[in-house]
């Protein structure tokens, strides 16, 4: 069957999706043409190096939606704090969606194929960095100054992270809930004491 | 070959160290046996239920591991603040030693594995609930009220836990450190406010 252009994106959202549940090493490329309903030939066509071409596109691909999402937080929130809780709200109404099988689309596959595959950990740091950026500029927007804030979004991504880790463990919003507010008047407080 | 006692924790520790490097799908009983140097008929005498059952074992002794090493950790720190720079040293060594391979030792099996997987799940719930104890009771020993402790403790440790993640994909110690110092100094900083 001939490949069509119109199966590459069908085949990455498939492998973000089954990465995502399941991670990277169980999830077979069987199973992500499959669910991608792209004919099997396509595959290959798309990612003639296989496993690992896959793995890079679908965390370019997840991190991509990731800074669109942050982004468009970011343009709506009138402070970090406010940020950081309108992301855990997302992120909790999705969990709870996928009934707490989906989490960061890009964190399993990461911590399953870093340092060691080169493609997949470059694609993770240009997500995380991307990510980084935003939230720095949002704390620079809050008032703290640029070697603060580049060091405090560090701690605001990590900790969304983190939450939802527990969020999954615990099969509950409640971690990333907990972790936004509880950063968010820290920030808060932080800021009210610089200015007072 | 006749299965012996001995061979039980050998296993376990060879399961935890190749989940903690390459997750749980990825790791196959055997090689998990060769690295244990354990005769392959004990590995069947030890975990007749095979893979879940010496996941959940790692799991638990991973978990016991996190809280022994937390639990020390707190013992020697003067506040919250202090233990969670010293722990971000203590995990930024570890990962600079196995050149950023070695992450937490639950987290990756948990994101392949949880919440499908009720045992794992269960082991890696309990991990978790033991090491938030140890950061509450220390929140709770700097001065915190009760109910605050509980909610920063989630904080603090989804924090670390999300910096393990930014740090083996940045091949840097770097955001470990960077998430426990401005974490430290946000938590001094309210404690201060509160007092003052």
């Amino acid at each position: 069957m001939p490949a069509v252009p119109k199966h590459r994106k069908p085949i990455i959202d498939a492998a973000v999706t089954l990465f995502r549940r399941q991670g990277y090493s169980k999830t077979g490329l069987n199973e992500i043409v499959e669910a991608s309903g792209a004919p099997k030939g396509s595959l290959y066509y798309y990612f003639p190096e296989g496993k690992t071409s896959i793995g890079t596109a679908a965390i370019e691909e997840a991190g991509a939606r990731v800074v669109t999402t942050v982004q468009e937080l970011a343009d709506k929130a009138a402070s970090t704090a406010d940020l950081l809780r309108s992301h855990a709200k997302l992120l909790a109404e999705w969990m709870r969606a996928s009934r707490f099988r989906d989490g960061c689309p890009i964190t399993t596959v990461l911590l399953e194929m870093a340092p060691e595959n080169r493609p997949i950990t470059h694609a993770g740091r240009e997500a995380y960095a991307a990510r980084l950026d935003i939230v720095q500029n949002k704390l620079v927007a809050d008032g703290f100054a640029e070697p603060d804030a580049q060091r405090l979004a560090v701690l605001c991504v990590s900790a969304l992270q983190g939450a939802l880790i527990q969020a999954r463990v615990d099969q509950s919003g409640t971690p990333l809930r907990t972790t936004a507010d509880e950063l968010g008047i820290l920030l808060e407080n932080r800021r009210q004491s610089e200015d007072g």
